[in-house]
């Protein structure tokens, strides 16, 4: 067995992603802004969602259930709204479009609402909200996940994904304040960790078709996630997902495709990205230094027995990523593996 | 002691709180906006938010802690926002008026958002994401509390509110789906209610300073509310009040005051109202379509045990609401004296 590798850095995930969907058939343009989406996901400790996911995008890619040149297009445009057709293209190119032109809508209008579909996966949603708040905007997230792993409340059919939230809000000398929250108490790729380490659930995770808490690992197939507060986040999971999927004519409830099981169905997945322009409600550096203000106020604040600091939404995020920056990303040797053998495949030099 | 009254009728409520709102200084059409929300809180259950409030406003009224006379103006504006200064006055008309803002905005521009500053408490937010609904629009509506229950996560000092969020969807034949809930797992005024009839908490509404569930009614002026979703809560909580507060020019974090304590201070309120026009994504009337097919398979799903029925978010309002407007409202004897005793305070006709 080969000795466990080194720390990858960011630059060599990045040429490794690159070329690898180069292979699979993206432009090479396209290629480097996938690539780049998804080193910044692995910097930033959203493993999850990063190199993990590049088997699975080019098997997606072959099997024809991605569109490797897809062109996204606006189909139906206001002053400060579009509403993007994805093309059916990869999740990070769609995404990425959509912020440009929610970006460009919000300077001109002071903010700028980018509806999608026809989309596809596009790693943590954070991304694009940190992407709009280091352009010194104001942002909001709104996805349809993409798979169903969460009933009503009270129910037993899984109707709902995680839907996560994103909201980000620029600070003065602090970092931007980012919150990216599945509405979920755990986000099923926690669970899928837990199930692979051979750990069992905490109690409050799942539960079983009965509605007892259920956590052995090897059954979590019947098991349903929890919302965040009981019914509350189900609410919320369902309107975010009429937000971002409903509103446009994106997937919602059944007509979720299951990426993880499926490869070739399109997954007509939505997305709303909402842009504000804070300079439309006062001088952004007077908003910098109250935004600042509020965060020394919670960080600076007595602390209940147990916990060592208070932390800001990002706070850990942005700590991994200054971290990786500096050393590389451990990445395990199992996806290293997995990534050796997608390079073999692709006929593409190895990471 | 009188016989308990019986339910009060929606034409009543608003009639009595017109005529003490003028009687406190407001004119005769701002008394009458304040009357119809206030009313429509009662008519669809948000008694926390309803006639129970009259009191405590007057009295804030004439402590010159609200400006009867305010006339908010718009301070700021670009094509599709404006903060709007709300000069001290009565949170029910400074958010009226930024709806009509929001939605001739959304009209034009395909979304509107108005911020706003120098508010106060505005009753239930489903009231007004509902009102856009009922215009034809998607409608979020963030906004900052008036009394600071929750700490940051991990920490003891009341920072902030149960900020609530409130997201409002149109259906076709369905009702509205509108949520409204606040990011704590109870809201504070669930907990008086409590308090009030004596009963203990439910564990997991509140902790003690060393983080213990503290269920004793008589000890809540020691307890810290838990946020939903642990962590998840108090990000959101934070977001939103920075959404609606600090972005706004608002008060938030430790300029937040306590207006159930302190009735002569400025209460800075903020809150923020995104208006979306549904055809800029869109024929509305297959929104609608698509809105009353995820009612219906939410409704549809296969239940746990225990559970008679699904719910979407709103519809026990929209239930309450269509009951009380046949029968009235049945008030509680202590409210009806304290409603006597202001009106013959303000020397007003009883209700």
């Amino acid at each position: 067995m080969a000795a466990a590798r080194g720390p990858v850095t960011g630059g060599r995930m990045r040429a490794f992603v690159a070329r690898s969907m180069a292979a699979a058939g993206l432009t090479a343009q396209d290629a480097a802004l996938v690539a780049a989406r998804m080193a910044d996901a692995e910097l930033q400790g959203s493993d999850g969602h990063g190199l993990i996911r590049l088997p699975q995008y080019v098997r997606r890619i072959r099997a024809g259930g991605i569109n490797a040149r897809a062109q996204p297009r606006i189909v139906q445009e206001r002053g400060a709204t579009a509403l993007l057709d994805g093309d059916n293209g990869m999740g990070q190119l769609v995404v990425s479009r959509a912020l440009d032109i929610a970006c460009d809508k919000a300077r001109s209008h002071g903010i700028g609402c980018v509806g999608t579909r026809t989309s596809n996966h596009a790693g943590p949603a954070s991304l694009y909200v940190r992407e709009a708040v280091e352009r010194g905007f104001v942002a909001l997230y709104f996805a349809v996940g993409n798979a169903n792993h969460l009933p009503p409340w009270g129910g037993l059919d899984l109707l709902l994904s995680t839907n996560p939230i994103a909201i980000g809000m620029p600070a003065g000398r602090e970092e931007p304040v980012v919150l990216d929250m599945a509405t979920t108490v755990a986000a099923y790729g926690k669970v899928k960790a837990r199930v692979q380490r051979g750990e069992p659930l905490p109690e409050g995770w799942m539960v079983d078709r009965q509605g007892r808490p259920l956590t052995d690992p090897a059954r979590i197939a019947e098991g349903l996630l929890l919302p965040i507060g009981g019914y509350k986040g189900y609410g919320l999971a369902l309107m975010i997902g009429l937000l971002a999927g409903t509103l446009n004519g994106a997937a919602m409830g059944r007509t979720v495709v299951d990426f993880n099981e499926d490869h070739v169905t399109v997954t007509n997945t939505g997305q709303t990205l909402l842009v504000i322009d804070p300079s439309a409600f006062g001088d952004p550096a007077a908003l910098g230094q109250r935004v600042d203000d509020v965060v020394g106020q919670m960080r600076g604040s007595a602390r209940l027995p147990g916990f060592e600091r208070i932390w800001l939404p990002g706070e850990q995020s942005h700590e991994r990523r200054r971290r990786h920056a500096l050393h590389g990303v451990p990445l395990p040797d199992a996806l290293h593996k997995r990534l050796d053998v997608l390079a073999d495949e692709l006929a593409v030099e190895r990471m």
